[in-house]
């Protein structure tokens, strides 16, 4: 049996207008790594790898890996489910950093004032949330003295996969940053529960900073390997995979 | 005599948190071929260019090139204020996108209205720009329903360097959106007169984003001469600078 499998890569960015936008600043340099890995390690039992990445990600090169490029969280969302209906996926690995935000309106603190103030009856919370006095505009002016960008929750892609495809074996991924090492793993393994992860990768990013990228595969409260350098991490993790051939 | 040059390009960032950030999208090829165009038409009357660009932008090479790179605003100000106190600058190309905006402080909906409602006696427009309940984190946390980003104007760096130097000869770059040429016209002969430009080349996002990169290089209101593709573009601006061996 041969395998097909999904990497996320990169990070999404969501647009404010046509010029700015809120990035999510991640190379792909791990997805891409692991991608590798796979080529390397296990070649003859994967049939096709789709690398689901950004436009600036680090790409991978391998006539068996598709690479499909998508902008925000809402494209890579409608990516994951058109593949997941399209063919049985096996693994997916999701190591993209998906913006957990995106926007919703912009305007300026003077138009929300002036909002609050003309309704005194109405909640001010409701007021900011549905602030009505927009700016819309291909490109927002720089003439205003502040602006104010409303921002709300995207979908989060990874609790949706196992609901379309419970079969698929899932690899999430964690970043924190500056906490301590039993807050990350207790972290991680939350995140595996709740997303029903077969395996989590957990890192710290004040690690990656210092050019110590030390991560954790987490598969249990008390049951994690902790593994340093992207290629070791990848190499790792690709080993706990196949291990029985299965997760 | 020879020439000390300074072009800037591509995009500043604005820091969200440790990954998240507000990016211009501009991909610095505009300024690079204008740096090329330059080594190429008038390298003998050149001594050096200080190629100022953002990390992702595309990048000439030359020895006479040296590239500085910057993240935001801020870097981009302090580079060209140590660069025009350091030594004599003839001409600045300023082509970079450069953030409007920056982070003032993250908060939510729910923070700003407890906090007006909390003091009924103060003005709401104080209380929004003012907010002391900001999220302070490394990394923002996700489990928010929802944030506000408070934005500032950041410093306008053009305004900056007749300033300074004022024996700089000094091109500016409009980019407006979905305008007509009246329109475009007018408001790059503002920016030139408000700023002390030479020259000034304004662009519509609409056409670059057709593939037709139309510009004007604007003399003046009704002096302006349209150019269509960044090589033409930037072949024109350079005869220009040196027509009659200064502007």
């Amino acid at each position: 049996m041969k395998y097909k499998i999904i990497i996320t890569s990169g990070g999404t960015s969501e647009r404010i207008d046509n010029v700015r936008k809120i990035t999510n600043s991640s190379s792909g340099k791990l997805g891409c790594t692991i991608a590798n890995q796979l080529m390397t390690q296990e070649e003859e039992r994967i049939e096709k790898i789709y690398y689901v990445c950004s436009k600036t990600a680090v790409r991978p090169q391998n006539s068996k890996i598709e690479v499909l490029e998508i902008i925000n969280t809402e494209d890579l969302k409608r990516t994951i489910e058109t593949l997941l209906k399209k063919e049985k996926i096996d693994y997916i690995i999701h190591s993209m950093a998906v913006s957990d935000y995106t926007v919703d309106f912009v305007t300026t603190a003077r138009n929300i004032s002036d909002n609050i103030k003309g309704h005194p009856e109405k909640d001010p919370y409701d007021l900011i949330c549905q602030n009505v006095n927009k700016l819309v505009a291909n490109k927002i002016s720089s003439n205003e003295e502040d602006l104010i960008i409303k921002l709300k929750r995207t979908p989060k892609i990874i609790s949706l996969i196992k609901e379309m495809s419970p079969a698929t074996h899932l690899i999430g991924f964690k970043l924190l940053d500056g906490v301590t090492q039993e807050e990350l793993i207790e972290v991680a393994t939350k995140l595996k529960e709740k997303n029903k992860c077969d395996l989590v990768v957990a890192n710290d990013l004040s690690n990656i900073r210092k050019g110590n990228h030390l991560a954790y595969i987490v598969k249990d409260w008390h049951d994690y390997i902790p593994v340093s350098g992207k290629e070791a991490i990848a190499n790792q993790l690709v080993s706990e995979m196949f291990r029985n051939d299965s997760l």
